[in-house]
C-alpha cells in the first residue's frame, strides 16, 4: 500500500498523553520519530505526568478529555506490561473520524467507549511499520510512535496488523456508586492540581440530599455544602461542586479539599442525608436508580460523539 | 460578523500562560478546543507551572516575557475566582498588534501596562464564542481559550462582548523600594529555578552603594558583592548581578541564593551602605529618586513597545 | 549574506534541550524569539527538566535522543558558565544535515562524537545575530536562541562568527568499564523515571557472567537476573536488561530500582561472576577487551549517522 504525499495528511493532529515524565528524553524522542515520519503533523500534549503504571488513573484522564479533542490519531502509552504479551493495538472510533493508539491493557477503553465505542481494532505486529530498537521496553518510540505516523500519513489501519474484535479489547473498570438506605457509597476518581476531588458521582444522585450533605471518609463525619463554584464558598467550608466535566467534586475555596480530608484517587467514601436536616431521604428510590447504571462508563454528560 | 477562511488569520500564534500545572489534561483540552477552532495557531506556552492561584507571580511572569512575545493573542489563566462575578476580558495592545485573554483580576496588568496601555478592552460575555459547559469552573476550556481562537481567526474584538474601559481593569500591585537615609526597602519580586532572587530594585538606585553591599535579611546582615555574571563570584559569595531582565537579583555561583537566605517571592529585604566603606550614602538623593517613580511598573528597562 | 525568503527554510525543526525548567517563562521566551525570527520553524522539546546545571547528565540525554532526532538544528543549553569566557559554539554535522548550538562546555560532545563527529564549528561572536540584552545571564534567549533561528532561515554558519577548530571543542568524559578479574567495575549513567539504572556496559561484557550476576553496590552484594524486559522480572526481583538504547540497565518489575539500591547517576558498582554458579568466568579475557575500548562514547549500537 502506498502512503498518499507528504502534505496529503489523513490525520494531521496527534494527541499524546503517556507516564514519560518530562525529564527523561522520552517524549521528545517520539515526537522527533514522528517528526521525521509525518513532519506536516501537530501533537498536543495532553498529559505526560501521570503516575509512573497508574494505568486507571491515565484511563480517565483521556476519558475526561475525550469529547474536547480534535479529530486525529491518539497516542496514549502508560504501559507496566511493556515487551511481554499485552498487545499494542490500534482503535478506531466513529467509522474513522479518529484512531487511538497504545497498549491493549485497558488505557484506551473508558475514552472508546464514551465516544461510542470501536468500530474496527488491529494489532501492531507489522514490522515493516515499526523502528529496528536494541531492546523491547520503549514501545512509545518503536512501536507506537510510529503507527501513529503512519496513520497520519494514510497507511490504511489493516495494514499495521491482524484485526482484532474490539469486543475482546481489555475493558476500562470504573467504579458504581451503591446506594445503602440514604447512604451513598462513592469513591474518589480523580484528584487534580488544585486538590479538587472528583468522584464517582452524577448530580442526579444527590437530588435528595438537600444543601448540606454528610461526608463520610476514614471514619469521620464532615458536613458538605453544595455549591455553584469555589468562590460562594466560605473559607474552610467543604463544598460539593458540579465539575466542569459534570460530576460531583469536592472543593475547598482556594485550599486543597484532597489534603484536608487526606483522600486521594480509589479513596472510597460515603454521602449521608444529614441527621438534622428537613429533607427527607429516599432511600428506595435511590437504590433503584444506581441499580439500573449499566454502563461501566458514567464520564461524561453531554451525548457521546466521536472523538 | 463572518470570520475569514481557515488559514487568514488574524493572529497565528496564542502565547499561553497558567497555573493549571501539566500533570492534568487542562493545558492539553485548551489546546485541543483551539486546534478544532484554529488549526492553523501554533500556541507557544510560557509557563503552566505557576503557583496555584498566584496572580501576582504569574502578572510578572507575563511582564517578564512581554517584551520578547511575538505578536499576536497572549492567553493568561491564573483565575481563583473562577465562576464568579470577576470579569473575563480582552484588551487589545498596540492598537491590535496584541490581544490578552484572561480574567480581569490583575493579571494581564503588569503586561499591559508595560507594552504601553490597552487600546481597547471588551468583557467576553457573548456565548455563541464560548463552548456550553456542565460546570462553571473551567473557564480556559470553555470562555477564554475559544475567545482566544476566534480572535486569531479575526472574530473582531468587539463581536465577543460589551467594550469595557480600559482605565476600569483591575490594576497589577508591584512594591516600589522606599528609601531611608542608606537603607533602601526592597522586596524580592521572584525566584527562579536557579534559586535566583530577582529584586524591585533597579540598577541605578545602586550607584552609591559601591561594591560591597550590606544585605539585611531576617534579621541577619550578610554583605552582596555587585558582580557582572555568576561566574565572577567565588564560591558561597553572595552577589548583586544586573538581571537578564535588567533589575538587580541576588545570586550564588552554581547554587541557590534563596535557599542560603530562606527568602522567596514576596519577602522584604533592604540594602545598606556598608559601615567600614569608604563611599558615602547620599540618602537624600536618593529617597527623592525613589518617591519620583510614577509608574507601578518597573519591569524592564528597554523602551515600552507593543507585545 | 541575504537569507531566503520565510518558508525557504534551510532546517525546519529546532530539537530543544535545557536545564531551565518549565516553571519560569524560558523556555517559552526563547520559543517565542525563535518564532518572531523564524516562524515557520518547528521547535520539538526533548528535556527541559534536567539537573540544574548538570552537563553530563544533559549531555548523556542528548547523546541518547540523537540517533532518533530528526535532521535540523540542535538547541542545547546548560550553561553554568554563562557570562564568562566559555564560547558559544555552532556545530555542524554530517556535512551540514544537522547544527547543534550551545556552549561549549562539553555538553554537546556526546552526541557530536556519536553522529560521526563534527565537520564545521563556529564561535557565536556576531551581534547582529544576537539580541541586545541588558545583562549577560540569559544567553538562550539572547545568543543561541537566535542563532538556532537564523540557521533555520538560512544563514550560514560561518556568518555567526569565526570558525573554531572542532577538534579543540571541549569534550565529553563518558566511563569506561574496569575490569579486575572476574569484576567489572562500572557506573551509573542515568536513572530514569521509572527507577531504571542505566549503566555504562555493553551487554557483550556481560557475556561470560550467566544468568544470575552478583551486584556490589554500597558495600553490599546483591543477585541481579538477566532478563528481556520487565514484566519477566518476579516482584522484588533485580533484573539485568538490555535497554532501549542497547546498554545494560538495572530494574524492577513495576517499581524503582535506584531506590532499593540507593543509587544516583555517576554511582559506582561491580558486577561479578557468583561463587555458587556453574558457568566459570573469564576474567583475562574480559579484561582484555574492555581495555581494547578506545572511544570515549559507548552509547548506542547502531552505526553512528548524522543526527
Amino acid at each position: 500500500v502506498s502512503p498518499p504525499a507528504a502534505g496529503d495528511l489523513r490525520y494531521d493532529t496527534i494527541t499524546f498523553l503517556t507516564d514519560y515524565g518530562t525529564t527523561d528524553e522520552f517524549v521528545g524522542v517520539v515526537k522527533s520519530v514522528i517528526r521525521s515520519l509525518a513532519p506536516a503533523v501537530t501533537v498536543v500534549d495532553l498529559s505526560h505526568d501521570l503516575a509512573p503504571h497508574d494505568v486507571r488513573g491515565a484511563g480517565l484522564c483521556l476519558a475526561r478529555a475525550a469529547q474536547y479533542l480534535c479529530p486525529g490519531v491518539v497516542l496514549a502509552v502508560v504501559d507496566p506490561g511493556v515487551g511481554t504479551e499485552r498487545r499494542a493495538v490500534a482503535v478506531e472510533v466513529g467509522d474513522g473520524v479518529s484512531v487511538l493508539v497504545g497498549p491493549d491493557n485497558g488505557l484506551l477503553a473508558p475514552a472508546v467507549a464514551l465516544v461510542g465505542g470501536a468500530s474496527r481494532a488491529v494489532e501492531l505486529t507489522d514490522p515493516a511499520y515499526q523502528l529496528a530498537a536494541p531492546g523491547p521496553t520503549f514501545a512509545g518510540r518503536d512501536v507506537f510512535g510510529p503507527a501513529a505516523a503512519h496513520l497520519c500519513r494514510g497507511v490504511p489501519l489493516e495494514a499495521l496488523g491482524p484485526a482484532v474484535d474490539p469486543a475482546g479489547l481489555r475493558p476500562g473498570t470504573l467504579p458504581l456508586t451503591r446506594r445503602e438506605g440514604d447512604t451513598l457509597h462513592a469513591e474518589v476518581l480523580w484528584v487534580d492540581r488544585f486538590g479538587n476531588a472528583q468522584l464517582n458521582v452524577d448530580p442526579d444522585e444527590l437530588e435528595e440530599y438537600g444543601e448540606a450533605v454528610g461526608l463520610e471518609v476514614g471514619g469521620r463525619v464532615r458536613v458538605a455544602r453544595r455549591a455553584h463554584t469555589y468562590g460562594d464558598l466560605r473559607t474552610g467550608e467543604i463544598g460539593l461542586i458540579v465539575d466542569s466535566y459534570g460530576l460531583v467534586s469536592l472543593a475547598l475555596d482556594r485550599a486543597s479539599v484532597a489534603d484536608e480530608l487526606g483522600i486521594g484517587s480509589g479513596d472510597p467514601l460515603a454521602l449521608a442525608v444529614l441527621a438534622d436536616t428537613d429533607e427527607p431521604g429516599s432511600g428506595a428510590d435511590g437504590s433503584d436508580r444506581a441499580e439500573g447504571v449499566a454502563t461501566a462508563v458514567t464520564l461524561g454528560r453531554r451525548s457521546p460523539r466521536p472523538l
